[in-house]
């Protein structure tokens, strides 16, 4: 990327999709993308921003005034213009609150701003066709051509009442194939599904996808239509939200994003690390605690390993099943009876399997004399590990939902450890009394 | 659920969404199940199907003839028949192949069967409209007022060439403003995205979700129009490949439901619960190669839990991101010394940290005269085990991309029983040599 390319390079770009642009600008350093964002034209450097990381964004902006992010923001739908404002906020407050007052929607956008990042309000656009129910169709098509201009994605167009509640929708496939004096309130469709502003966006999106909406109406607690959410910016949410459930079981907290700085990323897996740390230490106190077997059987260590890595995996297998079930809905809170059931089932086939695995690995082995008293031992302990750690791996979870905590918490590092401690436990006990 | 009830449980029924009533049949015993789905008008019967799991519903329509099922699924779009007929083929195919041809569109459907499950072709559907370029608004109007009834989202109309092959769209706004002369040529939008039938679904769901696509047009290698494929079955396909993945991170192999059998489940867990057996067996056979060391210092035990955790943690963690990263493309598979980079200056604060937070609590601990060397060879040893897992878990993901084989199969247990072989071994290796 110099200038003598510029031509060239374009060319190349004027093609592009956003979403693609931004990948690039993504991968380039920073010195180059500063100089393609200056290149292309006002429209694509709008429509590549909202697809950017924040930290990314904010410093492609950092070069330019209020004014000139303005003109780029005012080619935005106002959902877009809320979160790239609201991003800026959080590095340059001065400059977000210089832009917002040169906004063609500012009022839209600053309301947009009250909300939640993370709710309803924080996802809705205030772009969409809204007439009264006793309009015609003919006035309905009419107020749709004075919108087109500024709205892409136009599938509905709301009725409202006198009082300008919200009422229903018509598709514009109804408003295409009705008579243009048919009044909307005919062909309207009034069993809709509506959303209040504060609802978390974890609920906004499996709403969306149970219904199988493209377009959710916003509503105020009075009744008022606010906004719509729509599909696409929905798609983002299910996705963040999935790879944040990935994070937190793998212990990152936080959000961790490629373009992190390395002291962010530090600190987001750093906060598991320490703990795990802690739960570990205590699993080593439990092995000291029982350093006289070892003493008189170094042999038992073999098994230190192996009853850590069953213990935790069992458990977060089993937690993972629970923690997924109750975010889809599939698991209620109150089917923890049926849970245990079951998840015991598999634990007592699985312990089953694995432990005569592991008493014929012991056997194949050889351990002189003591061989057959050996593998007896780690065969029974295996089997309560595993009985024990699947089960609370599938119950933690459901308590902690009760009581109001995410479940996402139980998944991850948190049973790992515990059951490393619990499954440790168990297994110098049985070995003390079976085999010493 | 009783006789007397019927009445009561219809009304209660009736303004249910089929996703609701799919969750409630899923959690009615099974007598109870088949008796509610009995009960409830056919049109709302086949609106239910696609939302059970297919064990479910297998059961359910187990007592149906053939006719009775072609009837309910002849209510449903083609891709949804599919759906059906494809899972109740797994079961009882000799039913599945009687219905087929008794279905309204069985050309299309069984069209639609001879494409895999998780492809562009798996998801499309056939319930579109399609006309000539050069016909005009006027015309395309009626052919989708001649659709009408058949097609619930209509959102454009795609345009085809005398060929038939794929030009274009129009959107129903466009078609509802535009003069009903204007040739269709002349307002279609003929820059689109297109995909192939035999495209991964996963490819699919990237794709709608990047360009923030509702509607996706699916055509042949010569450039005829197969089907389409809407937003809200690829929102499925993202929760699902969201939830696959997280089932990976835990090691479940295959893809477990809440209505899978014991049996399934178990199976599904068993694999990497085995592998994870001989692998922590590696790490025992460590221990115990060590055994001289801690015969001599005991007080070594202590540090086995912790450098597993430890070297465990670290190591997926890194490998979560850089799965993560390849998945949503923000990572490329050429990025490979960056991410050594960054993940080295991860490695090395968390590293540091994470040693002086061992050895402050070997020094609280107190163990007699040995106290500091102790705390210098744990918190050294930590040190290297926490850089090298780090490194491990970021860099193998990407080798298996690049060598072609899917990454999310070096997360989870994988890593972490690698990281343990490699962490314990180096322990004991610094231990031998600083301590003893």
């Amino acid at each position: 990327v110099d200038e003598g390319q510029r031509g060239m390079v374009l060319n190349l770009v004027a093609d592009l999709r956003p979403a693609d642009l931004a990948r690039i600008v993504a991968h380039l350093p920073l010195a180059d993308a500063r100089t393609l964002f200056d290149w292309i034209p006002s429209e694509q450097t709008a429509d590549v921003l909202p697809e950017l990381e924040s930290a990314l964004r904010g410093d492609l902006l950092d070069d330019l005034t209020s004014p000139e992010i303005a003109a780029l923001l005012d080619q935005l739908e106002t959902d877009d213009q809320a979160d790239v404002l609201g991003d800026l906020a959080e590095t340059d407050s001065a400059m977000a609150d210089a832009v917002l007052p040169q906004l063609e929607d500012a009022a839209d956008v600053r309301q947009l701003l009250t909300y939640g990042d993370e709710t309803a309000g924080g996802l809705m656009s205030t772009e969409y066709v809204a007439v009264l129910e006793t309009a015609t169709v003919a006035e309905a098509t009419e107020e749709v051509r004075r919108l087109a201009e500024t709205l892409d994605d136009v599938y509905v167009v709301y009725t409202i009442d006198a009082r300008g509640c919200f009422v229903g929708f018509v598709t514009l496939k109804r408003l295409l194939l009705a008579p243009s004096r048919t009044p909307l309130a005919k062909i309207a469709e009034t069993d809709v599904v509506t959303v209040e502003a504060d609802l978390d966006q974890e609920e906004v999106a499996r709403i969306m996808e149970r219904y199988d909406l493209i377009a959710l109406p916003v509503v105020s607690a009075n009744g008022h239509l606010l906004g719509r959410i729509t599909i696409d910016d929905v798609v983002d949410v299910i996705r963040e939200e999935a790879e944040e459930d990935l994070q937190r079981a793998v212990g990152i907290t936080g959000d961790e994003e490629i373009s992190s700085s390395i002291f962010a990323v530090s600190r987001g897996r750093l906060v598991w690390l320490l703990l795990g740390l802690g739960g570990a230490y205590i699993s080593g106190l439990v092995i000291v605690g029982f350093e006289d077997a070892l003493q008189v059987a170094p042999v038992l260590a073999l098994f230190i390993p192996i009853v850590m890595a069953m213990a935790g995996n069992a458990g977060i297998q089993s937690s993972a099943i629970a923690v997924q079930g109750l975010a889809s809905g599939d698991i209620w809170r109150s089917d923890l009876v049926r849970r245990i059931g079951k998840e015991l089932g598999v634990a007592l086939i699985n312990g089953l399997v694995l432990s005569v695995a592991l008493a014929l690995i012991v056997v194949a082995s050889g351990f002189g004399d003591d061989t057959s008293r050996l593998a007896l031992t780690a065969g029974l302990a295996l089997m309560v590990v595993i009985v024990l750690s699947t089960l609370v791996g599938a119950t933690v979870p459901l308590a902690l939902s009760r009581i109001g905590i995410d479940p996402a918490l139980a998944m991850g590092p948190f049973i790992t450890v515990s059951n490393d401690i619990l499954g440790l436990t168990i297994f110098f006990a049985v070995a003390t009394v079976l085999y010493l």
